[in-house]
């Protein structure tokens, strides 16, 4: 694009030679009627121009169905310009040939054959909106060297960039790197801490020779074409904000900032409002898979504006996990933070898929079983109870140092990164019965108290009472049943959300992005994806329920035997609370009740009045 | 107090009269060199009022051993009055009588013997620091109405205010004014909703004849002496923090404000800011003992300022609970919100001890008790395991209604107020497994899906599989091991926020004020006033040791038995499970450090190495 004169063709025929894309000639596809016009010597005015600016664009639109191209336009208005790009905004790359009058003015004289008035040139000049976003190149040097520059431009600029190059980042940088995209990756300089982290991860694996490694911000800004796609891979809490105050002046109009650590929902949507109003768009995403689900395709579940979502989908979608149907593990889960809610949930649910693993873990051990033989044992359980989690916990057990088991050397104090914490809050406050994940965090903060274990373990230490008898086949039913609940409490969880906070959540669609790539996939996970499709609670379903009756008797043996021998089984013990909570028709909380009523007056309702009236009772006068 | 001439003798001696107390003249108090100056003609500098304003004060706090008197003193100037009413600020009324200037030269220029000239009168007025918080009487008036007047205003002003009549509201002035105070009580108009609510109550109950009934708010407020003392007894939340705007134009230094609801500490230490930053005193205090409590004694629990504290010390010890040995069941807590934090922990133990006993008297009927019988039971364990929530839940078991029992007829669907929720929370952010109050709370909330439940009772309903065969000594036991549990869970909680907080607080003081008044006083809470004298954990004393082993073989007898025969025991469950927990040495965390090493990286440290180094393993690899 440019002003008439600035040598558009010129540069588009020597531009498509060194590219290998076909040109085209704008005014070649002028209708006949602005042909004739022209021949006449009437001006086009802006009706005139619509229809053939809307030509251009399916041209354009045709040739990016197999490859691109080059179009030589004036296209001197944005709005020419918005006409000309609509739907493929992303993919249309402006190339600005900028010349001062007098140059311009002196070469259009030097053309044969080509004949235009100063005044005619000034009206072009007057007309130009310059083009906030294009690569602007003068045309003082050589036709060569301006075709030089602006394919320097275009190879230069990545498409997407990564923020934070921790674990989780790195290996998101190499698996979109894999997958062909042109990216760009920052992390900070901290003296003799960070010191060219980005250059050297860069160095470290062929399939970034194209990346661009960054510790300078405004650098990396710029390396991005736009709206430019930043993806935030660093610590949740205060520093996602340093890091937005940081971008935020560099940034453009339209740019999407991804945050991809495990964020608090509530401080998405905070954060979501916050940059709207600077016209930044926001996305929360939940990225689950750790280092290697990261690398070779994580579960990912994004959340914010569907609009902006569209601006990113490509990328997340195809460096997502594919599901058992070769579907990304990757949608738009729903507005504001919606998408780090059920990551902190997935994560809940991780939490207690864990404890479950490590409670079963203790009972076969004390069962007189060697590590070898707990893994021979999850082994086993595979085409029953197949899972990540189960087969890295089998790996787990085998895995030897020297002579010894490696997982008998490892410190029994376990740590949490918050999520578990949040999900039992938000569940708190929500006024939902999450606890299978409360038992596991909890469990998590008991082991952390060392030091008073040892010492109370030295007041109290007891020895079996009784012998353990269980089979494999007990435990592996009492595992399952109290996965069913997990994943009962999980779903309900988002579920309630859901309707609290009107985001319209699907709960097939979660459980299927869940199916691959995330840690918590498993085949009951598989088995989700269509119970959601037609309840959302999942013990109603008929299969479910048939399981849990079948292991329920399994359950109560192993949480009794458990207790008889003074093993800790806080997770596996819930379960079985919680459903049988959950399935009592008439609960004892009437005797809370009638207390609360006793000594504070705060009344109750009655099983014969279905008026929701309140009642108050003085209890104690004598009646 | 006044200018010269403004009559302050002559109402000094009807008042004295009229109120049958002593006064005196100032002027009668100067020190020799003083009188000397004054026969010269000098005129006295500040320096040499000093000694005499001290000896004022010396004066009025001997007086006020035995009895009260007036003093007349010009104390034209603040500072005057401060030294005059130091250390006795809150003893002291000042009244001023104001006329004009005219007024007061004609009187001086008709007495006999008095010579002052209009200038030493005008500057006697330059001079003048009108007082803020004086009873203003104006000279024009006669002699016996001006008497009458002032009678009238000292008569008038109420010592402590009370807003806001609710149950607690209302329970507290009836307490208040039995204890002999003057008290102005408050409560909104709310059209056709709360009318003359403060008027009607007043009408009711004959102990508040001389209390004040006000729903004008500057009415209210104008009725206190200063420094005003009010306390806020409205609903938690944002409703105080209206009430503090509402109240705020209407307030004067010093004023101290008391929040006695159930506010979340750190919003407590948000208001304690707030207020400070307005010259305004902030008590946030816990009140527990519900309605009855709050009329004969209840358990109070303020923290803030430490000075604010003594400004309102005699009023809430006065009206505390008294413990075994006569001393008030209220003691300064600690700084910031600590009052209301060890509150939410109390309900939180509150939440424990009522879901204990829902859940032992569902046992009881499981075993085929009726509510009667269960009664007796409950009746016959109080030598045992005596406390108020025992008590009144056998009261409760006994009523009957007709011919049926009443507890029988209460929907089983349980509220909450918050408190129990935050407990919750606060101990998942604080990193301390509470699993009791979890554990209650959860109870309550799956109790609210009454739907849900009796669906899923209608597909998983259960037939007992064994005849329960527990004795009610077992009950018992399993009852008093996980009251222990909960006991140890609170007072952990509390020290542990302590240290984080850095709020140093007394646990055996704490639990000496929950002797008496408050919910869960309790046999078990007096015998850990002395227990916390030597340990913060009370696992640890060997009293209670003994205790827990005595036990434990019950409790694992009534939660197997319980699961057995499916009945819902969450909260005795994770009593024994915790125990379990607590008192393992190795823990099977080491698996989960494990996991979380193979799938994040998040290392992990080892039980062969001290130096607190961390370790990562690549676990695929094979060894």
């Amino acid at each position: 694009m440019g002003v008439s004169g600035c040598g558009k063709s010129t540069i588009a025929k020597l531009l498509s030679d060194e590219m290998n894309i076909p040109y085209f000639d704008g005014d070649d596809f002028h209708p006949e009627q602005n042909v004739a016009k022209m021949t006449n010597g009437q001006p086009l005015n802006d009706e005139d121009r619509q229809g053939w600016l809307e030509a251009l664009n399916r041209l354009a639109k045709n040739q990016l169905k197999t490859n691109s191209c080059i179009i030589v336009c004036s296209a001197l208005k944005e709005k020419y310009r918005n006409t000309l790009s609509n739907t493929i905004e992303n993919q249309v790359k402006w190339i600005h040939l900028t010349g001062d009058f007098d140059l311009i003015s002196e070469r259009l004289n030097n053309r044969q054959g080509h004949f235009m008035t100063s005044q005619l040139l000034q009206s072009q000049f007057d007309t130009l909106e310059t083009p906030r976003n294009a690569i602007q190149v003068d045309i003082s040097s050589s036709p060569q060297d301006i075709v030089k520059h602006i394919k320097n431009d275009l190879m230069k600029t990545s498409e997407f960039g990564l923020f934070g190059l921790g674990v989780m980042g790195k290996s998101l940088c190499r698996n979109l790197a894999n997958n062909g995209f042109k990216i760009s990756m920052y992390n900070r300089h901290v003296d003799g801490v960070e010191v060219d982290v980005a250059k050297d991860f860069k160095t470290e694996y062929p399939e970034l020779k194209d990346a661009e490694a960054y510790d300078d911000i405004a650098a990396f800004v710029n390396s991005l074409q736009q709206p430019r796609r930043i993806m935030l891979m660093v610590n949740a809490g205060k520093t996602i904000d340093d890091v937005i105050e940081d971008l935020l002046p560099h940034l453009s109009e339209n740019d999407v900032l991804i945050d991809g650590g495990n964020s608090n929902y509530k401080k998405t949507k905070e954060r979501y409002e916050y940059l709207k109003s600077k016209q930044i768009h926001f996305i929360g995403t939940g990225v689950s898979g750790g280092e290697k689900g990261a690398l070779i395709g994580p579960s990912i579940m994004p959340s914010g504006d569907k609009a902006a979502y569209n601006l990113v989908k490509p990328y997340l979608e195809t460096i997502a996990a594919k599901d058992a149907n070769g579907l990304p593990c990757c949608t738009y889960v729903g507005p504001e933070g919606s998408g780090q809610f059920i990551k902190m949930v997935h994560n809940g649910i991780e939490y207690v898929e864990m404890q479950l693993l490590a409670e079963v873990t203790t009972i076969l051990e004390a069962q007189g079983l060697n590590p070898d033989e707990v893994a021979e044992t999850l082994d086993s359980w595979k085409s029953t109870a197949s899972s990540y989690l189960l087969d890295i916990t089998t790996t787990i057990f085998k895995r030897k140092e020297g002579g010894d088991w490696l997982v008998k050397k490892i410190l029994d104090k376990a740590g949490n990164k918050g999520t578990g914490n949040w999900t039992t809050i938000a569940s708190a406050e929500l006024g939902l019965p999450s606890t299978l994940i409360a038992s596991a965090l909890f469990s998590r903060y008991i082991s952390f108290f060392k030091d008073e274990r040892v010492e109370l373990n030295g007041i109290f230490k007891s020895s079996k009472v009784s012998e353990l008898n269980l089979s494999s086949k007990d435990i592996l039913e009492a595992y399952q049943f109290a996965r069913i609940i997990n994943h009962y409490q999980g779903f309900k969880l988002i579920n309630e959300a859901s309707k609290a906070y009107h985001w319209d959540l699907n709960l097939s669609e979660i459980a299927r992005i869940w199916t691959s790539g995330c840690i918590i996939k498993s085949a009951l996970m598989q088995e989700l994806v269509a119970v959601f499709k037609t309840t959302s609670n999942l013990m109603t379903d008929s299969k479910i329920a048939t399981h849990l009756k079948q292991y329920k008797p399994s359950i109560k043996q192993v949480v009794s035997q458990a207790l008889q021998n003074d093993l800790s089984t806080p997770a596996l013990s819930e379960a079985l609370q919680f459903f049988n909570g959950i399935t009592t028709a008439y609960a004892s909380a009437n005797v809370i009740q009638a207390q609360r009523d006793f000594f504070g007056a705060h009344t109750y309702k009655r099983l014969d009045d279905n008026s929701d009236k309140s009642y108050h009772t003085n209890w104690e006068q004598s009646n």
